[in-house]
């Protein structure tokens, strides 16, 4: 079983890999991006997904400054 | 509109971070786990998706080392 974990910075929380990434942007000729939140995207192969949920919140994300979700995709 | 884009290490490509994830999950008592990918969550909030791939090519991915994809979320 497959299972994705999505982990990003909660709102409110600096991001500094998102703002690096937006403040690129229009030196490279992209404009119109308003904002950037960049996270971790986590694959992982597994037996059951029972323990995912504790997996996320004792090791895959901070839950004071990140929030999570997950889905089995394969 | 806000556009998702997920990197991952390409397959045969290290990936310690992956790794380090893999090896703590034991320690905490979470069998079971097969692999552990560790890749990037980028979500943008632009105008217009007519750049996004570009964006993907030239900055959120390295080609060389990583693979990506990107959907429209909303």
């Amino acid at each position: 079983m497959r299972v994705r974990v999505l982990v990003r910075p909660k709102r409110g929380i600096l991001d500094p890999q998102g703002e690096a990434v937006r403040s690129a942007l229009p030196a490279l000729g992209f404009e119109g991006v308003r904002s950037v939140r960049v996270g971790r995207l986590i694959e992982l192969e597994l037996e059951s997904e029972a323990e995912v949920e504790a997996m996320c919140r004792r090791l895959l994300a901070n839950p004071t400054t990140e929030e999570y979700e997950w889905e089995v995709v394969g």
